[in-house]
């Protein structure tokens, strides 16, 4: 255990934008004590070489990762590694008794066969992935309270899920007629130096990428099942916008009653929410702006009804690296430890 | 006639960002001359006032607009002003014998009460309306070259029927299933200056407005059900995106046959715009990014199909302010004048 | 008093991008209470009407401005008004006994004649305002400490005062030859709708403005002459970058002692500022990017020489409407009500 | 000789910005035939691969590098390769009878020793280096027109030397108090992915780098050394603006007469640059925007004088890639070829 009882967290794979999210979030989280920075490949720098501005604040190395040490010295490990390499790992660390949040895809499916087609690694760690919970605390709190190994959702899903699930859950919409038309900040596409990432390429530009085969698909479609009570195949299509950070889904789906009005949904998805402080549900004729969310662990919906075509469509607004990943990761840190799901998370970013 | 055996152009309402293209654009027109500029709240002014980077390419002030006036000094006139006031105008001028190209909204609807209803002025034109062609080339070249009078359609309308029209007009979609997910820099928005449209509160930032009620929509539906020959709705969500110029539309629609596969379709789109110099479809897997058009008339067009879901995803990228409003219209003169239809029009953006 | 024993504040000009930043950051200040907000041309309105990311947090309207009642109610105000409105409420409010921080440039002069040249406004407060203390903590602490009446400084007189107070302080450069090339975000502009800061037109561009007449130099100008002595003149150029927030001061000047290498000063300036926990002097070779700032309410400075030219060149990176503005305010105010400096204000921001 | 007898070029190193330049300048050019496009690391890709948006225009596959056959081929060739390697190629191009223009570093200086020292290879074309001159046609038109081999100028010295020629030429100024606070669009960083260059991280930042030791220093010297007839150091800093494309040069210089106002230096500026249609000297209060320029071969130049501190502050604007790069070695041929010097190059951009 950390000084001052703090509970002792380390993460694997500190160099990447989740892990500076990471090491800036837990600097500010009043129960953990960051004891350990991870990552082959920046191994012996400092942590400041790689992220000068917290020079003055964080002093620890890069150490080079070695399960066995690592479980030695942390109650908790974060893991946040290019998927396949965390499914290696995780189990040592698991066996030793450490609480595992994963941040990659390793452990998001309860159907490895589904990994394995979208993500082209064999697994051999059936039994402990059989355990791992998907860290979507709004639909899986009390599995993720019982849970030592986390599969943090990723970014898309996030957005989609939340926007997704009153609908499914209370059998509101047609499910095979969902859309997600999905936009991110390229800081989801990782700190990996990639020339369609270039701000020359990418600024004052907007594309679309992966369609009809990203990877979140199968995620997004495992969840919708899970809520629909049947398999649901959704329509994914992800583009990039000009902007650092933030998510929005726009999700289209035809209801099934088309006289619900927007102030129905309204009510219902605040009722379906009302326990959950991380998601905030507009105020009739109001659609979030990605930069609403951004610097804090929210996620904003907004919601509209179309009589005319009797669709709904539904707005979800997150930073992608706070709620879609680093922030989440720490909100089922919270409750795996009994915290308040709250606790050390920021509850505002700033504006404009 | 203009010196030189120019055709002698007028544009009023040169002030706004359509205003600016249109200079910008017949400058650079082989067979045009301009010879008034027109905006009755920046009259008086030098246009160098309002644009100072052109004070040394245009010396010509902005000038009251007098219709008599300006059809005694012009053969063509386009109108480039706010909806509502093109209709009250363009009788005189077309009246006068002028050819007539109107920017806005006022002469783009067959049927005058959709235009009542969605922009709540009455019509006293209607004998002048009737006449009136919808200025997308791509659909209706024959009509526009026979017409003195264009309503030239919206920046999302040109974006989002190009990339729809080929599966109406052969009857490849269910047409109701139609949704059109578009995406805008804020140039589309104009040059008064509204607080949403800064960049403080714009720039890295993302969200949808004006859903399920976006005035673009019944000027999509009206072509899209003159393809179809039947009423249809369309599902239109327009979005801001934090970049200057450039619009993509990403189509969905349920195939009726889900055996097509994208190639099929490449091939179709190939044959349906094989005569148009500004529509571009791009190779299998390929989809385009809005700069590649920004800077030049042409629209790329990107095509995926998911036998998955039975679904085509159509993606279309114009320029908001050349194809998507001044260029296409001076492609529209061209068609009226029997000029080549590219004549004086920009074929490449610049990159990056 | 506010509840709890806590200090009961207002804002008046709460609208404005300086009053979210106030109501933002009071939010998580544990020793006060925000009891009031106010403006005239809100009034009426819920906060947030004009901030609707706040909906679920702020719930108070927006008032009307009567110093009488905002006195009754508040031990200290925060005036974010334009330039000239302050001079007409704070002495009332000081009158009647509250803390007053102004964020305009009413009270940034010890010489009111400077201000009525450069402001043009006639002062009838003289001696309210000969007791305001100018706001910036870094050089004026013990000062800022017993007063009751704050002026705080302009953001661009932030970013180069941190830059060149040790300097002038300890003689080290020639004070005539101090350039300051400056750099800002655009929302140092304000909230107001103005052409030039639409994303349409500020986006992807670059340019200087207020070329040798900006009205934050006879503020820079008063501080580095009582740094320095004796009367200075600096040259200030400030430039608009497409971004939204922050500043980037590039100082130059020539050293009188040539043999000064970058490691001598970085120690003077470590040294100068060990006191103050909101500016980091960076290692060498490092200069800071305004990013860093962001969110927080450090001053980032990096620092270079030039032994071919004999000049030194620093760079102060800050948070324009935090360090510069709000953020500034609260340490003054913090300091003031002699708490910690640092309470309540954000340590890091969020990188990238 | 290219078909209907225009001029045929090549283009070594097609694939990077420079490159993608010239191949959509050259396709404009009436005079010239681009038939050859060479790369060694692309070799055997076709040009759409890198740049699809140029897939219906540029059929031609990147071809692997062997001068010889370069030269059997090509009257003119463009070298757009990293520094230090076209001092490889060059002597043989020119051997062959070539006219070559190089884009790199490698033929910039008339002292190789000033090379060798900022770049770090040894050369050993000295002979052909000698004939070359450097290629800023305003400056040094009447050489270039009888010149072989041009070393065509970075994008910071064209943008800084337009700006300080008539001060230094005129002796206006006191030439060691130049100081050039220059800042470019990250499109000049070239489209090797570096992580600085990331939108994610550049983006809404804005940073100094390269402060007191960038190359360009000494190319800028050694023309401010020829226009003031002996040596002159300047001071020059770089940084980056988040945005594609521009670059702006502020530059700073005590004027031997503090007498001169700004009125008297515009009509010097028009004067010293009557004969050059790519310069523009705004009007009086006027400072340019980088967006000016963007897309054109234009340099706008604007200028203050600041009375109370005796300096001139000149405001230079450039498109990087264009004026900055491509477009003036463009400039460069036609002057070689005794084509007009407009030949061929975009007159104007787009605004916004």
């Amino acid at each position: 255990m950390g000084k001052e009882g703090r509970v002792s967290v380390g993460i694997v794979g500190a160099s990447g934008y989740g892990g500076v999210q990471l090491v800036r979030l837990l600097m500010d989280h009043p129960e953990v004590e960051l004891v350990y920075l991870g990552g082959d490949s920046s191994a012996g720098k400092s942590f400041a070489d790689i992220y000068p501005h917290l020079a003055h604040r964080v002093a620890q190395p890069i150490e080079s990762v070695d399960p066995e040490a690592i479980a030695a010295r942390c109650e908790v490990v974060f893991l946040s590694l290019p998927n396949g390499f965390a499914c290696d790992m995780a189990p040592q660390l698991v066996d030793k008794g450490c609480k595992v949040l994963d941040l990659s895809a390793d452990y998001r499916f309860s159907d490895l066969e589904t990994y394995q087609i979208w993500y082209g690694k064999q697994r051999q760690d059936i039994a402990v992935a059989t355990k791992a919970v998907y860290g979507l605390p709004e639909l899986y709190r009390d599995r993720i309270a019982e849970s030592q190994l986390i599969g943090c959702p990723g970014c898309y899903p996030t957005a989609s899920l939340l926007a997704l699930a009153p609908l499914l859950k209370q059998g509101l919409i047609v499910p095979e007629t969902a859309i997600v038309d999905a936009k991110s900040g390229t800081s989801g596409g990782g700190r990996q130096a990639k020339t369609g990432l270039l701000l020359a390429e990418a600024d004052n530009s907007f594309a679309a990428y992966g369609v009809a085969r990203h990877r979140h698909t199968p995620e997004i479609e495992q969840v919708c099942s899970d809520l629909a009570g049947h398999q649901v195949l959704v329509q994914f299509t992800p583009h990039l916008v000009p902007m650092v950070r933030g998510i929005l889904a726009t999700v289209y789906a035809t209801l099934r009653d088309p006289g619900l009005v927007r102030e129905d949904l309204i009510t219902i998805y605040r009722a379906f929410y009302r326990n959950c402080p991380w998601v905030t549900i507009c105020d009739s004729g109001i659609y979030p702006q990605t930069k609403w969310a951004c610097g804090s662990n929210l996620c904003y919906i907004g919601i509209e009804t179309d009589p005319r075509t009797g669709r709904v469509i539904v707005l979800s607004a997150i930073d992608n690296l706070i709620k879609g990943q680093a922030g989440q990761a720490i909100q089922c840190l919270n409750i795996m430890m009994g915290w308040d799901e709250s606790l050390g998370l920021p509850k505002l970013g700033f504006y404009p």
